[in-house]
Formats: C-alpha cells, structure tokens, sequence
C-alpha cells in the first residue's frame, strides 16, 4: 500500500530508487507567498550530499535541485510543489552479485519477501538516497518555520564512543564540522576513530540530537497525533534509526516522580518550566520549552568484512560487500532528522490553527 | 484536529474522559466472521482495572465492556464496532481544587494553551483512563491475530532499579504477578520496593517490553509507514512513555556492523536470521524473527510531596496532589502496548495483502 | 476497511444498525469553546425522527441524544464528543423471514457478498436509521458555522411529478410542512398524491436541494479535494441518492458557453456574480454566490407489492415486504442533506485556514 | 491543505500547472509484479492528447511520458511510480493580459480569493493539462483491471442536442471517433454542428459515460467511502463537470418503486438482476451488474466573443479571450473519466480483500 505520503495538511510524497532515473518529492499543502527559489533547497541537499570527507561514501552526486512545479515568480502558490533530483553517479554494474543475495543489516530479503521483486542496485529504495526527497521538502519546511520564529537543528551527539561535552556546545560548529557535531575537540576524536575503524574494515553507530526552539505551547493532537508520536514516527521512518527519545528519554525509566516532574513557575508573567526533563511535550503538546528528541543509529551494515548470508541458488556462502559505503551514517543523517522534525512540526502548526472556536471566528471576520 | 483515530483499514476511534459519563471506542474495518462477545474483551479490560492492588490507584470501576453495534449473532459483520464502559466510581470534587492550578508532569498546562478549556477532573482526556478505548480495540485484535497465528505479548521488564532476569523468564507469570513481571523474584524485590517508595510519598518510572511472534516476513509499508515507525507512534502515544527501542535499541548506537549485523542462515530450507540484534524489522518490514520493542515509561506524575507550581490566579504556589494514584504506570500500561501493539502489526497484515500482483489475481479468480 | 469515518480536521465516524441496540457517532476535531447542549442536537433528530406522518413510517423512535464525552460545563473542549441515541421501537421478529432474501433495490445482497454475512433486522446497517450519526454531527456543524455567519438548509424539491414553484417560495415552510417543501401549495398537492400511492402500494422518489449562503470565496481544495467534489461524495454516500448536480448541473451539459457563463461584475467594490449558474462553486472552491446542490433520490425499495427475488435456498421466489416503512424517502432525508452539506463546509473552512503564509503568521505573532 | 493526492491502497498524487517546466504523478501504492512500459501509459495520454482536430485545441504537445522510478526491468516494484510529462508548446505571453484579470467562468477568481497569487499562464493548475497526471495514474491501473477481468471504458454520450443513438452503439468507434462517440452517425452530426459553433465562437456542453464490467460484487465500503459515493467524487473532481448520475440518475427521482426496484432472479446458479437501473450499486457496493455513470460537462469557459469582467485594477471591463481552447471539452475528458473510474475501482478491489476473515485466514495460511 502507500507508504510513501506523510504529513496531513502540509503533505509529503517521496519517491525513488538509489539507481533509477532520479529521486524527488512532491509537497502538497505548503502555504502559499513563501518566497522560495531552487539555492534554499540546495542549501539543504549540500548537507547530506556525499562527497570528499573520510566519514562517506565515495559516490559522487551532484544532487543539483530542480523545481518543477508549485512556484510563480519566486512564490509558492499553494499547487503542489515537486522537487527532482537526478541520478548521476550510478555504478549499478557494482551491485549486479547482489542480485539474489541478502546482505545481512540490509532490507534486500524483506523486500524480496513483501514483494516478489527488487530493485538491487545500490539497495533501491531502502537505500539513504531515498532521503533526498526528505531533505528537500524539509528545507521547505524550515524556510516557513523560520517565518514563524520557530528553530529546528540537528546535530551528532555521539559517535561510537565518542560523545559532545555540553560544555563545548558550539552551534555554529555544527555546520563546519565534518561528524555534524557542535564540538570541535569531539569531531577531532571522531575522526581519528574513524581512521582505526576503516582499517578494521568496519561501521559504527551513533546518536543524533534535534532541538525545537520558539515553538509555542499547544502544539500537537492527542491522543494518536501527539506531537512526540508523531515525531518518533517521523523519526524512526529514517533508514538505521533503532531508538528514540524525548527529553530525558530512557532515563525516565529510572527516575522518581519527585526528580522528574519539571515545576512550572511564573517568570516575568510568563509560566515556564524550572527544568526540561519532559522535553518540551507534555501530554502529546509542545508547553514552550524546547523540544529535544534522540535518536539512536545503527552501524552502517555495508562493511567490507566477510559475512555469512544466504544466495538465493546457491545456500549458505560468505560475501564481502564491494561499492562505496558510509563508515558511519550519523554525519549525513543528521539534516534528514532536522527535516523530518520540521515537516512534522510545521504540519502541526497548521493544524493547530483551528482548535479553538475563538480563533476561527476572529479568521473570518 | 481529530487525532483520536489509529490505523487505516482496522481503524480505531477513541473517545471519553476521566471523569465523564463514559469512555469507548469504535473500531471500524474489522473483518467480517470474526467470533466476538463482551467477555473477550473484558478479559483484557480486567486487565488494566485497578483495583486492590499495592501498585495500583483505590479507585474502583468495574469497567464492564459493552458491545453496541457490529456483532450479530456472536459474530463480526464487517460494520463497526461500538464498545463502551461507562465512569462509576468517579470523585470528581477531590478535583475542583485543581480548576486553576497546573500539576507538574500533567498535561493541564498544554490542553488550556492548546483549547482555552480543559475538563479538570482526574486529567480529562489526558488521564489514564483514555486507554481503556486502546484495550478494548487491542482485544478484538489481539483476537484476530490468534486466528492467523500470531502472538503479541508484552510484560514488565524493569520498574526502578529492579530489572527481569533473562534466565528466571517464565511467560505464564505475567498474567499472575501483580507488577506483570515473567519473573517471580523480580516481582517480590518490586513489591518490597513500592512500599519503601510509597513511605516516601514518591512514584517511579519502568520499562515495558513488547514481543511479536509468528508474524511473516514483509509486513510494513516503507518509506514512512514502516513497521517500525508505526509502532513507534502507537507506542509514543501512550501517555507516559518516553522512550522506545527497537531490537538493540540504543545499544546499536554503540555498536559496530560487525557485531550488529544479524546474518543469515538456511535452517531446513528457511532463510533465518543467526542472530535478532534488528529486533525482526529490516528496512521498515518485518523480517520473519520475533519483533522485540521496548517502551520507556516516566514516573506517575501525581505524587503526594508537595511541589512548586502556577496558580492560573495566584501565581507561583506550593501543591499537594490528592486524589488516588498509581504509584508506578507500567503494570497497567503493560496490556496497553500489547494492545496498541496488537492493532498496529494486524492493519499492517491487512494492508500487505494487496501488495503482489500474482496474490491479488489469485483471490479474485 | 474502514468507511464509516468521513472528513480530515472535523471528523466524524458513525455507527449502530437499525435493530442493534443503539446508532451514533464520534465527533472528533470540533473546535474548543462551542456551546453545546443536547438540546442542539435534539432539534435536528426530531427533523428526521419517522412518526404520526402519512409520509413517513409508522416506527415510533424517541430518538433521544445523549453526550456521552468532549463537553464540559455546556462548552466542548476538543476532544472527541461522543453521541448516542438507543434503539427502542424494533420489530425485530418482522424481519425473520428477510434471512434468506434479498429484497430489489436493497443493500442485502451486496452486504452479502462482501461480509458472507449481515444483520437481517431492518437492514442493519444499510437503514435509514444509519443517518442518525450523520444527524448529530450535522447539528454540531451547524452550531459552528451560524457564529461563523454561513447559513446551510435544505429541502423538498420535488416529490414525484410535483415540484415547488420558486414564485411560492418561503423558507419558514421547510420546518412546517410534511414535505419539508418551502412552498404550502405544492406540498398539499404532495399530501394528494400520496394518498393515492399508498393505495396502490408504492414508493416514490424526489429531489431535494441544499443551499449555503454566507461563505467566503476560496473553500475548498483542488484538485481532488475540490468542495464540489467533496460535497457530490457527502451527499452520494447518504442511501437512495442517485445523482448530484452542482448550479445548473444537468442542463450545463446542453448549454453554450455564452449562456453558461456567469459574468463578473463590482458592485459597491465587491467583485460579484452577475448571475450564479454555477451554483457557488469555480475550480473547486466556493466563489462567493450562494452554493446549490441538487440531490436526486429514488423512491423507498420496500414496497408491500409482490415482487420477483431470490430466495438463497429456495431460488426464484415471489415476496411482499412486510414491516412499516416511508413511501417516499425525501421529506426525511431533506436534514440528512442539509448535515452532510454542513460537515463537509465546515471541514473545508478549517482547512482552509492555512491557505496563506502571511494568515500563518499574523495567526501565530 | 493537501488536495492533490487521491486514493487510500492505489493512491496517486498530482502536480503541474499549464505553462511550468512539467507535470507528472506519484502513484504510491501499485502492487508489484505488474509488467509496465511507458508505451502502456502513452497510449492513454495520446486520447487526451490536443492537436489537429476540429474539436480540440491548436496547442500542439507531445505529452511524452516518461517513467522515472518503481519499475524495474519492465516490471513495478511495489516502490512508487513517478511519471512526468513535460510542457513544450507553452505560448505564455498569450496570458500576460490575464494577470489582473477574472475570466467569467473560470477559476481565476477563486485561486486568488484562496492563495492571494496565482500562475495565470494558462489557468496554471486550473488548465486540462492538469489531468495529464490523472491520465498516466489510470493507465496504471487500467492495466491492472484488465489482468483481473475488470473493463472499465468510457465515451461521449451528448455533444450538446446530438445525443447517440444505442441502435448504433459500437465500442470499437470510440478510438476512431473524434468526438470518442460510439455511433459513427451521431459523430458525422457534431463535427456539423461544431462548424457551426466555430463560426459564432461559441462553446458547447456534453455528457460522457462511463462503464465498468467484470466488478465483482460487494466492492466498496459503506457507509461513507461507498462505491458510488467515491465515483461521485472521482468524477466531479474533474474540471467542467457539473454532475454525476449513477444508473438512472436523476430519472430515478420521478420514479416508482414498482417501476425502479431491480427483480433479482437466478440465472444458471448465479443471482442476477433482470433490469439495471440502479447501474450496478446496491448500498454503495457494486451488485455484480455493469456500473454505469453520467457526467455532465459544461461549455469551454474560453470564449471568443466579448464578455463582461472585472480587472483587478480598472474595475468593470470587456474581455475577448485569446489563446487556443477546445470548442467542447467532452471528446478529450472522457479518457479522464475513464482513468478516475479506473483508479477509484481498483483501490476499492485492493481494500476489499481484508473484508473477510475467512479470506485473511486462508491468504496468511
């Protein structure tokens, strides 16, 4: 069935293969008037683009955005807008042994099962080329939220063992650095890491971070559409993400009713929380303060080790899989979490505007 | 917005309040010739009841299911299914103190920004009560995978510091002991624990786990409604639940491919994974080994200390809670994550039917 | 699958069958705020409840509405409201010998086909008793869009070969006369004519039409989610209705352009319609003229004549449907239209609100 | 709000306006398996397709289809479908005049009174080459109906007063006709009466008809999401349509039961009706019988002669439109017709095979 659209008013359709023609999206339900050209997407797509950095694949993708549709002289117009990306750097004869064998950590025997039929090259759509269409209707996403005054960022939290200190917080690091992190003593560790990693011919996890600043409180629709449902969805539909948490997450789990409550209090005729261990939502809302979601990522499962698996002919038999791979996938996933988190967020907003009966009568007055 | 349905051809519609005169659910797109009647479900609502119990609230419901609609004769008929259980043992004025004040860890604060209103007493919709509508609908298909061979049960895996032990894991245990436990000694050590933490007027946080066995390979519909992704929402919605974890969980974050990649194996024909560190899910479709989930639940919000909070008149005062509460939730939220569970993997199996051609051809010749 | 939930924002999902022991329906998404009583409600289930009516059946319903969640204190709060109305006057054993049989123009046989089985009393689910749920919502709907200034009714067209003449027209009719004609004349010519069927018999069908007035140019949603598309589905979906024409409908497929265009002109610096064949509707969204459809109903299946069927054991057979029944569906379908027409209005204006991006922003500054 | 995507199992989304780069769908939700070529597609987009042709518009476009994603090796994948087609003929400068202009009978005046802007090339997303994504979409799923046995085609009924004659009604002559009727008679007398038309550059409505063959029974879903209630929505979502008759349509509502119910009678073992004049829906699901749908299509709005208007800056005004335009819409909107019947029949087929638990049962077996 399809599985493809997500999002209620502000409605995403991805589509795609790794080898196939191109890879895009179609936006449906993005407001019209926002000022928006081919280069705010391009911004985007820059970030997940693989390229000359020792943590990605070698594959080389222009990733060149096109706008099809739903702009009028540099303004949406409400029509859908749909968004191509063309394939470039195809080496789909590297994957030709891949044809009937199931690449353990990877999707080919479940598609097989579902479907009678795969696309194999490059993983088809299982593969992390299928979040280009993510990432671009995400930079949509974010061009509107940034309107709205509300700020959506991702960021590496840990790689392997690595982990950021707080204490080195830099948020403008995280642009600069190649592990996405927002500190540079820990990307510099990262990537010594990783050079002892690619000599073991092995992957690694990690764990990526989103913060949602300037959102206002209310935000969200309980009880199935609350906005931490929604967003681990969003979340965990990311290739390789096996966990996620909101606020203080798995350490919940442990914690006292008297240590995890967060007080609120009144600030400057304001009511705040004290503290933040909710992040952000309480019963399924957004309360003002800001959102942190953690997700927790899978080792790449393309290493060059030997593995045992199954040959569809031939049984029981050992491979080493050959192409380009991602030592680490967190680096590049890191924008694909910001945009989920936006679409999802905006999609929220808007649905919000009509909760109260109040409102909609000032509307259409 | 409506954000009180789940699912897409087995869909539920959840309504009702803590307080109000009853709470229910309408299941829409069950199949047709399923046997049902009252005591099915009741079994399950028993299930979550409170009652006398140290881990639970005083207050007393008998919560009788009632069928409305969609059964004829002690079978299914296709239409939908109204089900309702009506309040009774409501204290509603042990509530009115809290007209004006927000409680820390509740969603009072949110439900007024988002709709200017909220019924206060025991919580409203955000109370706990809200998932009697979750079980009720979980029953009827917890029902219906039994038919197809598929068994959804979920326990408690830790409350506090007290976690199973993999090695005591007796299944049958998890319907006689009072934390929901599979393991009787961990289940003594909690109830040793709840009393040193009720004299201390405090609640605590816990860990629910989820297994799915019996489930083919290839349920799930990527790239957003994966498997994965919709049990994360199902399980996210839960009030309470912070976390959620598939397979390794937050474990894969730490871990290498080599070590995290579960291969494949032929076992007497079968393709087979050696190993189940994915959790049964692949690229976002189930992958034939047991699905293993596991939830993060915070401490009861409601605790007897007093604590700092917003008076919406008053300003900043100090709160006792009254009223009657869990001192832990997972117990009882135990059946609603096999529930939510339940609903979740049977519309996936519902929606996987269409998904070859050659099946479809086959079912209408 | 799931087709008894209709609308995205202001949803609703029906239930019950005629002989079960109650019909209602899930309003989820009603904005917070509205003032809101059984009352409200109770007025439009009268409309369509049968009763001492030469045109209706002789069932007595009391048809009486109870909230049963979602308001609190008189007011909704944004949750889920739940309605229900119980069963009372069945006849259940009259439809006994309607196990085996599918009686012409009803729904049995294909209720048979689809679900191998059915609710044989009264039609089941397939009854006009089904349109109580869209009733209730209806009402609510209504509430809301009267603060919103936009004004929905509907009535009698034609029954038969009699048909209102516009020259009579007075709305203050609708509610008093049998017919729910806004002309007296034309529906003492119905009262005639019906006696005159009853004695041989038969059913007849008729035309009802709908009107809304007072909405803004621009609801609506292109370019499947058009409001004249949404409003044939609404409309179609309620039994009996076999066609739906929008403005001039039927008679724009014989027009020329130069007749059928409507011209704009200002007046008093509004830009308006010279004239309104359109009937309210252009590219999908309202225009800002008056709203027309037109829905055409066939006459009521049972008829005490004897009728040539299939009996599922004993084949060709030969049946006189026994049980009370409306000789003609109209009088009483006029409110299920005038429902259907307001639910789906009032979902598009609450969709609509996040149409434009400088609306977003003023909204959320 | 996301109005562009339709569908719930075979689920399509549209984009693209008259004069931007392309236009194109997304089909999401194809089973896999099914073998697919662009040829298949293209022979759909020829029919609708303008160009020399009395009947139909000078603007000369290849509409050359071009698949980019989810078919692999000529077969799909179950991945979804991404098709485009671009714009090549676009004389845009034709339209600068109708920047602040609302021409009567079109959409002009709605788009802006919903986005605030709107691309007034050639109606942007209000133009027919809109339907070009909804032809490519039902070419799909023609292709897949025709495997199940289901023949779904459609034909011009009426161009305004020359109406087919059923003595002539041949299916072969609607590819070879111009004004895709099936009565080569009826067609010689409307490129007659068209001339005629031309001279006093004027337009004309029609009626197109739609039949769909091989339908099992019991397709569709009650109560809301009912066969006829879904075609009603396919159908009048196309541009120009004013409205939709199911079987005998609006004849249905001067009839008697007597004369309207359909007998059923067994035939060979089978249960058939002896008449159709509820054009094969009983309750909102197909009856077994041929389904038959009406559709009436209002003139071309584009006009030669002068007409009445309002510019947004010189107030009242007259306009003569220029540009290229069909005299009559009918003869190229049938295959859209035909494709939206297609794509509605087919997700009802895909949902219905979840109605039963005995054919669940038997499919996870």
């Amino acid at each position: 069935m399809a599985g493809s659209t997500f999002g209620t008013i502000f409605r995403i359709t991805t589509w795609g293969e790794s080898h196939g023609k191109a890879l895009g999206v179609v936006i449906d339900g993005c407001p019209a008037g926002v000022p928006l050209e081919e280069a705010d997407i391009q911004l985007f797509m820059d970030r997940r683009k693989p390229g000359n950095n020792p943590l990605a694949t070698a594959r080389k993708e222009g990733d060149k955005v096109e706008i099809l549709s739903g702009v009028f002289e540099g303004v949406t117009t409400g029509c859908p807008i749909s968004i191509v990306v063309k394939n470039e750097d195809q080496h789909s004869k590297d994957y030709s042994a891949l044809e009937k064998v199931y690449r353990p950590g990877h999707a080919d025997y479940t598609y097989d099962a579902k479907y009678g039929i795969r696309d194999y090259r490059g993983g088809g759509r299982s593969s992390g080329r299928e979040t280009i269409g993510r990432v671009a209707a995400g930079a949509v996403a974010q061009k509107v939220l940034k309107t709205l005054g509300v700020d959506v960022y991702a960021y590496t939290r840990s790689i392997g063992p690595i982990e950021i200190d707080e204490e080195n917080f830099c948020k403008d690091a995280i642009a600069s650095t190649l592990s996405a992190m927002p500190d540079k003593e820990a990307d510099q560790k990262v990537l010594e890491y990783m050079k002892d990693l690619k000599a073991h011919q092995d992957s690694i996890g990690g764990v990526m971070e989103c913060v949602v600043e300037g959102l206002p409180a209310g935000i969200g629709n309980p009880v199935f559409d609350k906005l931490d449902a929604d967003l681990s969805k969003a979340i965990m539909s990311i290739g390789a993400v096996k966990a996620v948490e909101i606020g203080d997450g798995v350490l919940a789990s442990k914690a006292k009713g008297s240590e995890n409550n967060d007080s609120f209090v009144l600030d400057k005729g304001e009511i705040v929380k004290q503290t933040n261990r909710a992040g952000g939502i309480l019963g399924g809302m957004s309360d003002g303060s800001p959102i942190r979601i953690r997700a927790h990522v899978k080792p790449t499962p393309s290493i060059s080790q030997e593995q045992a698996t199954v040959h569809k002919e031939e049984g029981n038999i050992a491979i080493v899989i050959q192409g380009r791979h991602d030592p680490v996938i967190v680096p590049r996933a890191v924008v694909v979490m910001e945009c989920m988190t936006a679409i999802t967020v905006l999609d929220a907003l808007l649905i919000n505007m009509s909760s109260k009966i109040e409102d909609i009568y000032k509307f259409y007055q």
